[in-house]
């Protein structure tokens, strides 16, 4: 594996911008690019469950990593989602994302046959990250839409033995004991990314100095605060940034979630990422109205 | 949609040979083919959930379908099974099954972003079922699996006025009250393929005339004697073949379910068609030995 | 354990009668009992979910069953559930349906500490079995409401082995296979009580003999026309009678299940056993109204 | 109600002592008590879950609470809960707990049948409420075991419309996000009781300012360190002593967990509760052997 930089501070998982006819809009992702670098955001996680990659075919997840590296630009760091249920598949996109210059790698676990131990899903990664072995990998771990609930813990150590490049988790799960136990991992200091924004301030308590999430990309500054007040121990008022970002998932969760609420609110900032494909049903102009008014409601665009 | 016949007795779903690389070895198919020529059985389910279908690229499910469409020659009826998370790979899906030849199509729920409702479901499938518009489309029902529990009497009645070619369900869900009510359902009469060969007897009691299973592969006669002896309303020795499925299916049970133990049995038969893919792990020679023995023990090669 | 005699078709799980200040309603059971007696039903199951075991006092399950005893007059049998998260509870119960005359007892398995293993489901049902030593004892296996679900073919066989007077199952729970497996062991020829009144044809198929249900209470004769139709092996009959009572489930399920809806019925067709207790939510005029116009959509008062 | 302080950290969730016959053994609850005395925990909550209050009679609920009043002698607090899926248990409890003297109630949602809605749980517990109502109450919220998954923050403010002594929560649930909901109600103030030890630093920095768990009663400095360390905003300190938690927590899950895994320990640490009841199966004199190995390598009896 290449030198690399462990991650600190945001990784925004991005939406994938699509146009009136459901087709990818990689026309948008240059502007969405300087948006980021616009921003404290530290880099991208691109085509992960935010940027809908179980309904993109291969050759469109190629295309728009490809896009977000050239439009980085090295102003931050690309990590490209490989995950698959098909191995084989992650396996062409693993060794797709080292060629196109992506800066790291993640998956999410197998989730139509799941597997059922540690061990299983250290075999299931390990050619997929053997394809990209120069740069650093990361276990995205999501058990609630995977079902896979499998101890990351001891699914680091022991997957470190069969491959070099694992680095780390991107632990998007309520159980923090185990997350501060992946923390505190003495031998190889793994990094974990911490994945439920709506909780950052918990995860950083923990010891979590980097965090993954889809709310960053609308209001990196509410993050940004509390990751600067949580360096300098100054909990309460991170605390309260922290609401102001539970107030906006209280409002996301109403229509639908972080994937399609949150692409309706990329349009808002201006941004258009237009609409999901299905299953995630497509919002309507209703929908952006009521939405404006929830946001409105909870000073979002003050924030 | 053409012509097309309604499907009666039993459809086995097909499992993938595989190679000692993993690789998918077309070259089984042929006697595969031969092998369910010679029974009863009616018709193929091709790269379902036996078929392992998550764990394949798009590509080679075409040439799988292929294969069987060339080798059943006409001998018995091949369904296609279509489905994937990608709204646009199953459209591709669908597209190439037509053309292929197949007899039917069928697709089970996307499972990673799920529909929350009836009407997202029918909008997801609409555009695929009109890829393949000349053949027939069953719905695979499989909740325990994909997590997607919609009721499948509405889905019917609702989906038949988006989805002309719409004409049954797969039905592989524990809940008989639900396939009940399919089959009661009067305006158009739609197919209820049972899909728990464990309990055929019960399904058909409920009114299903057809079942699609993978335990069919390896036992035909065992179910054709079901099938023959429901007919004629012996359901004591319709109930006493149910039973020798039932000691089946626990052997297979134990050895990690229907797909991977049933995918031993096969070699055992005479067919080999590999271990299966990752996340599922492979089958080892002692796992051989011990599987044969258990089946011994109930006498499985006497059925 | 005295001599007992097998059940044969249908056990009524009764509701417990309340008055307008959710007390007891004793007096109702002489009326019910007469009911019950003036049909085809072979007994009654006494202070199981359908009567809010877990909603009354202990005392108030004592009351009942005595009720229920002496209004019965052996016209048909009384099965008192016994069942309790707390053991003593339910060894206290089991002595009392003894002493009041009892014809069996049953439990349902402790549901707030789940029992992990068939193991410990035995140790805790053997003390209760134990203080009622003259009663034959059903495990009541409801995995869908308990969250316990234990392999009960196994259970059969383990816990005869230190529970003498355990005669079988009452068995409400969609896994016919498993419930197959109960009725196929061999040495003891356990007795087997259907559970799922809306697929009581496919459990008689597998070779159930007997049936315990709430809506045995208000469609006895659609139920009595299943059993007889299936001896006779006119599974076509009784599969039209069959419909009518998934058509009947469907309807109380709109109202909130057996217990809620079915309680409401009760009051429709003479025999006025109130609402249910909280956490189970009353049931308005305006409900009744409507409850009687869906059962009319359905011909239910012509079953 | 009366006059009540808010709490403020710790409140230990007691084990019910039982000798070797399995009954309540009363006469340890004074040494018990003198324990909790010599240690900051401020309160204890009495026939919780830790308590196996669904193992308890009525009557032994009653004695044992007597007891815990009459042993605290106002050195700490004394919270009873009451809960029960019988409403009417739970009202004598209530009723009892006022007339016994203690501090406040608690209750934990009615789990065998499950209220759908927050008015459902809000009609449930108005009465039981009602017959203490010159104590504070507490809604026990605990949806791991309870299967009652409702919004606390709207309990609260559409609870304390009919509960007039409702005045918070104990929030055992790893949703920290609803958690940080309730705490920041502005109308009522209602007070959070971090209930998940072994994220206690979590729910600290989400704003909590009590915790009410079993692991307190035999590591108290741990959490004493940590509400401490919290106060001063030295997280990292915090932290360190977060890990200890954690690592006495991965010890009694491989024990069964904090009632089985942690009656044991009591044992070990002098003050003997005995074995839990069934279904909870009792402790065997090799597993304290292990249990004590297990906690000697964490090093546990240093913390």
């Amino acid at each position: 594996m290449n030198n690399y930089e462990r991650l600190e501070g945001m990784v925004a998982a991005t939406f994938t911008p699509m146009d009136e006819n459901g087709d990818v809009n990689l026309s948008v992702i240059e502007k969405y690019a300087d948006w980021i670098a616009s921003t404290p955001i530290k880099g991208v996680f691109v085509c992960g469950t935010t940027g809908e990659f179980s309904s993109l075919t291969i050759d469109e997840r190629k295309l728009i990593l490809e896009k977000w590296v050239a439009s980085a630009g090295k102003r931050f760091k690309v990590i490209a989602h490989v995950g698959s249920n098909c191995q084989r598949g992650a396996m062409e996109l693993a060794c797709h994302a080292e060629k196109a210059g992506a800066d790291a790698i993640a998956s999410i676990a197998p989730s139509f046959f799941k597997p059922g131990t540690v061990n299983e899903l250290i075999d299931f990664f390990a050619p997929v990250c053997g394809a990209a072995s120069g740069l650093p990998f990361y276990y995205y771990n999501m058990p609630s839409i995977t079902g896979v609930n499998l101890p990351v813990d001891s699914f680091l150590v022991e997957g470190k033995k069969k491959i070099s490049n694992l680095v780390g988790t991107k632990f998007t799960h309520n159980n923090l004991m185990e997350m501060g136990a992946c923390i505190d991992l003495e031998q190889h200091k793994f990094e974990v990314l911490h994945g439920f924004d709506e909780i950052l301030i918990a995860g950083l308590s923990m010891g979590a100095v980097a965090g993954v999430g889809s709310t960053y990309n609308y209001i990196p500054n509410v993050y940004h605060a509390i990751f600067e007040s949580m360096k300098q121990n100054d909990v309460e008022t991170a605390r309260a940034w922290q609401m102001k970002s539970i107030r906006t998932v209280e409002v996301i969760i109403k229509y639908g979630g972080g994937v399609r609420g949150g692409k309706a609110i990329m349009k808002l900032i201006g941004i258009d990422c237009g609409s999901c494909r299905l299953p995630i049903k497509p919002f309507s102009v209703e929908e952006y109205d009521k939405l404006k008014g929830d946001l409105d409601a909870i000073n979002f665009f003050d924030f």
